[in-house]
């Protein structure tokens, strides 16, 4: 359990511990090998930590004082970095260290095993309609009217609500909810105590107390959608709430009723979207970033972690700041406080001087 | 699963698809019809998305642009719009659209079924009381000496722990926690994912490091209280933690141990509130607005989006920014410090010549 | 279920109800007694909601208007406010209020009934170990191969995935989610719908959309560490999510993937920090804190709520706002723009009467 074990490979890189040799690693990626192949790897770790049989990368400038004293037993790295000072001399060059890493990493994880079949303790309503090869894990519950498409997944404990539709290789993890008449696209993926679909936060005022609006719009998220764990996405009242496809959602996010996001999104952890607020393709919200309700956010528009968003932003620029204006913008009145901080006496006793002259 | 199906009703506008005429509707709602009564309208839909058998809603101007252009097969709106250009020709006039749309929405509004009674996987303690006509769903389970109001509706894997007890017509959402001896008024709603009773964050320092405050106090959800999704509220230390009838809650907002909510509040997503703070009646927070401890926020006051409090707040006022001050004062800082930008580097020079001379 | 039931001891001071005398409670606490020590006390209670029967407790000045009218039946107090004006006439004077309170409260305290064994309604793979005295509540899952330490008590539907190694006495409560290979040391308490070990959110661009990275790092929480109602930690990628013995962490918390932190760290509510931060031992983080990527927080520094971090902290320092700097330089900058608001026109009117001179 102790977190310094470097030099033990077994507790040190993860779940890997299927030995290959340095060889095999740089015909895999297409890699130029330096060093001796046949060194044996047995998991990844990173650089600082990394011990004989780890394979680490160096794939930016900022790590090379790590890599001029790592253990790693192999370093899969950037043209540039060939010749880098440092203890490692297993060196496989590639030109995207990158790319390598993720097709690297795929053969060193240790993914969950999976049976097909529903488990005995889950709880699978007459009435709903299961794909072929559809896993339902222990303790799951799938309402009235559920359709699960073919080879979905659904974690133990979760809850899968009446009329819910899901698309083909569904991934829903342990513990998440689908709320009731919510649509799942193909390949969507629900963390753990993600929360899909709940009537939205609307209430009119009225003589006893607030009255809940009744939420008719749909809870849609197409296909590729992926949402984080304990993240909520609620239905729509009269517009639906739409997370459009490819759109990928971190932790603790917060998208409220009527929102449509387009496609190809980026989300970062504990953002927040207040109601009917429209977020087009490929736009990127750093971490608890807030944007206001009613809101237009153009495509390709980037906003920098925790930004409070109150106004529309257009295509493609950067924001970021409280409240968030164009990240240039923003700078500017930061440099200009923190100079006024040095002068805001003499100007106060220049401006005592000038009015009593 | 498309999300661009203008004009195919079915998949337009929620889960609604009882067919009703504009006539009816208007009866309903005691509107002025214009236009076709015989107009069929399957569901409800926002100006820009709907079809021929959609119903739709115009209260705000902002809107009107739409309105200009929409397919809607009948259009419910202010009197102030009646005259307005637009493509709609069925429409039902009323005072109060918002009011209006209410009460169609419900009729639109398809409802989750719910059978009374215990589930065979659920899991309830001999030693609980259960009230009449209560619905226990599949795998909830119900700790010792609970005790459950009559007409309560405990959703699919939540749990109940030991103690709690719930007024009547309580309804727990899929995978809520109450925690032991937790108290919830009655009508009170907590939707999935919603932890309520945790013990406190409260640590006291010692020599082998911090011990943990033992929490004695309790954790009260008054009457008509909602709270949303995967949102927080612990029990207290000494004192209790308190949320007056009839405040609502959105979801992933922290109310910490001591806090005294008082009634008809509205928190927004993400709110988070210290411990022993307490918030009058009527209070509104805005989306990740943050309190900290053992603060007083007066009765009515409003506190706008993303604000970070770290001072009582008067009645009735509005408050913003970080740290929060009033809203005006707030505004005038930004102003100054955008025009500051502009001249920094004069007043520099300025007084540079100042002090040469 | 009311909240101001001031004077009904049963309802008014958590779970206690048991009774004692007040020179019971001081000879308990080493305290010395004025008063009656006959006084019978049935729980704890806030001075200014604490009735007859009550026992409260006077730690800070700011509480002392609360005492002169309490209707407490004992107070415990610091030597300095031993002759306070006040209702109250028995009071137990102690050096330390607040570790007095804790051993206070621990009497009053009561605890959640456990059963040692597996409930017939848990599901708990063939390959899972599990310890000596082990308690699994209903509905809970345990995964293959799995092992659970000595003493440790899994509540109700919570679920531990694949692979996962927890150590003696380790706490989870209902709901809460253990991914797959994740480790947890002894005396780990993770809260209700706490999430740990989900691969991070990592993706890299490619042709068809963005390929998810595969996470190989593990998630690691090291003995005495405790994890909040709805707070995620992630598993890391290449390197190892780590969080430190003793770190407490509160709810609705983001910690990304290969994030390190150190030993006896505090996080309140609602902190994220983005990926490959480095927090050293002793670092207090407020609510609602936001640290971004590949950053270093020195040991022991302090974080004030809501601050958005962008750079590295140094060891010991109080940092504080947006962005974060000092707190010193923060306070003096808020300073100066409060004062620059009240002279922005003058200024600028000085300006231009020098520019046209």
């Amino acid at each position: 359990m102790a977190s310094d074990s470097a030099g033990q490979p077994a507790a040190n890189g993860g779940d890997g511990h299927k030995p290959v040799t340095a060889a095999d690693i740089a015909a895999q990626i297409g890699g130029r090998l330096i060093g001796d192949g046949q060194t044996i790897l047995h998991s990844v770790a990173p650089l600082d930590r990394a011990g004989a049989s780890d394979l680490s990368f160096l794939a930016h400038a900022r790590y090379g004082g790590w890599f001029a004293t790592s253990k790693a037993g192999a370093v899969i790295m950037g043209p540039a970095f060939e010749a880098l000072a440092g203890t490692p001399e297993t060196r496989i060059i590639v030109d995207k260290p990158m790319d390598a890493m993720v097709s690297v990493l795929a053969r060193f994880h240790r993914s969950e095993p999976r049976v097909v079949g529903v488990h005995a303790s889950a709880v699978v309503s007459p009435s709903a309609t299961l794909g072929v090869g559809v896993t339902i894990d222990a303790g799951a519950v799938i309402g009235d009217q559920v359709v699960i498409g073919d080879g979905c997944w659904i974690g133990a404990n979760a809850v899968v609500s009446t009329g819910s539709v899901l698309g083909r290789d569904v991934r829903l993890h342990a513990l998440s909810t689908v709320y009731p008449y919510t649509e799942l696209g193909d390949r969507v993926v629900l963390h753990s105590g993600a929360r899909v679909g709940r009537e939205g936060f609307g209430f009119v005022p009225q003589a006893n107390g607030p009255v809940r609006i009744p939420h008719s719009g749909r809870c849609v998220l197409e296909q590729d959608v992926e949402i984080g764990a304990n993240s909520c996405v609620d239905r729509g009242s009269v517009d639906d709430t739409i997370i459009g496809a490819g759109t990928k959602i971190d932790n603790l996010v917060q998208v409220a009723h009527n929102v449509r996001v387009g496609r190809m999104c980026f989300f970062a952890a504990q953002v927040g979207v207040a109601g009917s607020t429209r977020i087009e393709d490929g736009v990127q919200l750093g971490g608890q970033v807030g944007l206001s309700g009613h809101l237009t956010i153009g495509a390709r528009a980037t906003v920098a972690a925790q930004a409070g968003v109150f106004g529309d932003i257009p295509a493609g620029e950067l924001w970021s700041g409280y409240p968030a204006r164009p990240h240039k913008e923003q700078l500017r009145s930061q440099a200009a406080l923190n100079r006024l901080a040095k002068i805001i006496r003499p100007i106060e006793q220049l401006l005592k001087g000038e009015s009593s002259t």
